[in-house]
């Protein structure tokens, strides 16, 4: 019996929102259809921040058209506010991820508000899904909560801190949470304990991890979160992204490295693996001249690596 | 009360080994110097393997005679046979280390002998180690079993084979065994199984891991053998190192993302992660035009960091 794990691609967004270039609506479509065939499920296709703050966004709309087409994919976008969550519902976005902060320097320096500011904006969101509800599918709310593992202002953030803050964006209306490590600070340990305690409190809940590699820990954190029963992540391919207000970070885990340690892990993605490493071909030349990682992609997959429908492995729990 | 790990530095030997311009002398003694102020007890110092294949080594003695001089440190040396022991020996080798392969192909590829013939010149090895222990300090040796997590010839390697190649060296006289993921194509799951059952069978065997970071999984292998119980690693000072003839090997783990993560992780290394930055940069002055890695030297640490013996946590085992 193969245990799945959901891959969730977020290069269309995380990867390219510091991208000054704009990257044509054809080839963000093209993007999308290549992963579609690859086999994801889930993409966070654009944000609907304000173009004058992120011009790479300005055909969101168009984006997420293209993507309601697709058969069996949740399109996600990122909904900084009430008008971008207006606008996403409007365009039939599939999912909405909504921003808080872990630590209120963060929160004041990203999203330019304070912690309470963004439950409101929270508490008026799911109301507003609520009321769009009556006459559409229901659109589930993701709360990703940043600087989870540690803030580039703030240092280290206290389990109870992240942990409290999960709870709260619950009690406002979030359906899934998604605990991110915007500037890669986080340790495994501490990946797993926060996912534990998450698990226990909230057993139900829709759990995810979002983890920069900036300092290398990305995939160990991942390791970490799936000891914990974590079974949903973020990654980007070739490693694209990286966050404007958090000095120093870089991208998230790649996702073919992530996908590879997945597959080998037993874990079954759904993703062809030699589709992804054509799709970071196609998105490398798609960003000339823009800085990306990731391992498997470079040096190729081992020799016999058999995907996890293919082998009679499972995870293990730790010892 | 915080837990220890042994950080073994070998980029002087595992670095070096495929890098083709003489590093002078001075400079390896340099480093060797700067390893000890920065709290290293242990390093990997060169190859005794003949200069005729690899002019890097060709000042081995005068590396290790440096080395002795260093007063609570290790040295330690490759041998790749008994002539190499014995100058290792001669020189003053303050341990030394045997490689045998998990499987044939790559015994004969990297070492030109059947993995036999490797358990035969141990034998050898360990004989003249004991009589030169009879008016010298007895010297330890370690095996490290290669392609222990994958073979780039072969494939998968399954765990029976690496922990019967283990049990095979120990019962020929092997003081430490290290398993090395020679070519990255281990996954974390694998490497906690298989020490898992090395640790149950050994318990009283120091035990090591080599990990190199080819597809992105060095430190997720590491964090994986933590929870097995080892509790010593190598690693290479700004990622250096490969191995000539396992096709698409990059180098070994980070040192210093290495000890980022085990401080954060609270377990002491013993080793100033500032002065450990400072080497990287010397090292990678040493080496211009040298490919290195890394994260940790390249973003810096996190705000708020703290090293293991200034915190409160320790690691706690997997849920």
């Amino acid at each position: 019996m193969v245990d799945n794990a959901l891959v969730r691609e977020v290069g269309l967004r995380d990867g390219l929102q510091m991208i000054g270039t704009f990257m044509p609506t054809a080839q963000k479509q093209q993007w999308i259809d290549r992963c579609c065939a690859a086999g994801f499920t889930e993409l966070e296709v654009c944000s609907f921040v304000p173009t004058k703050y992120i011009p790479q966004f300005a055909d969101a709309e168009a984006v997420v058209r293209h993507s309601r087409a697709k058969k069996g994919l949740v399109a996600a976008t990122l909904v900084p506010n009430l008008k971008g969550a207006q606008r996403a519902l409007e365009a039939g976005a599939g999912k909405l991820v909504c921003i808080i902060s872990a630590t209120e320097s963060f929160s004041q320096a990203n999203l330019r508000r304070s912690k309470r500011h963004s439950m409101e904006e929270l508490t008026q969101i799911v109301r507003l899904r609520d009321e769009f509800a009556a006459d559409h599918a229901r659109v589930p709310i993701q709360v990703g909560i940043s600087v989870a593992f540690g803030c580039p202002f703030e240092g280290q953030v206290a389990d109870t801190v992240v942990c409290e803050a999960a709870l709260a964006a619950v009690r406002f209306g979030a359906d899934e949470i998604s605990l991110a490590d915007t500037a890669g600070q986080g340790d495994p340990a501490q990946v797993r304990r926060v996912f534990t305690i998450l698990r226990k409190e909230l057993p139900e809940l829709g759990l995810s991890g979002h983890f920069h590699d900036t300092r290398g820990l990305g995939l160990a954190n991942v390791f970490a979160a799936l000891d914990a029963g974590v079974r949903a992540f973020d990654a980007s391919t070739a490693g694209l992204g990286g966050c404007p207000n958090s000095p120093g970070a870089t991208g998230n885990v790649a996702t073919e490295d992530l996908v590879f340690m997945l597959e080998a892990l037993g874990l079954n993605t759904g993703i062809d693996i030699r589709l992804l490493l054509e799709i970071r071909k196609f998105v490398r030349e798609c960003l000339p001249g823009v800085h990306t990682s990731g391992h498997v992609g470079v040096v190729g997959l081992p020799k016999g690596f058999q995907p996890a429908r293919l082998q009679n492995t499972h995870l293990e729990p730790a010892p």
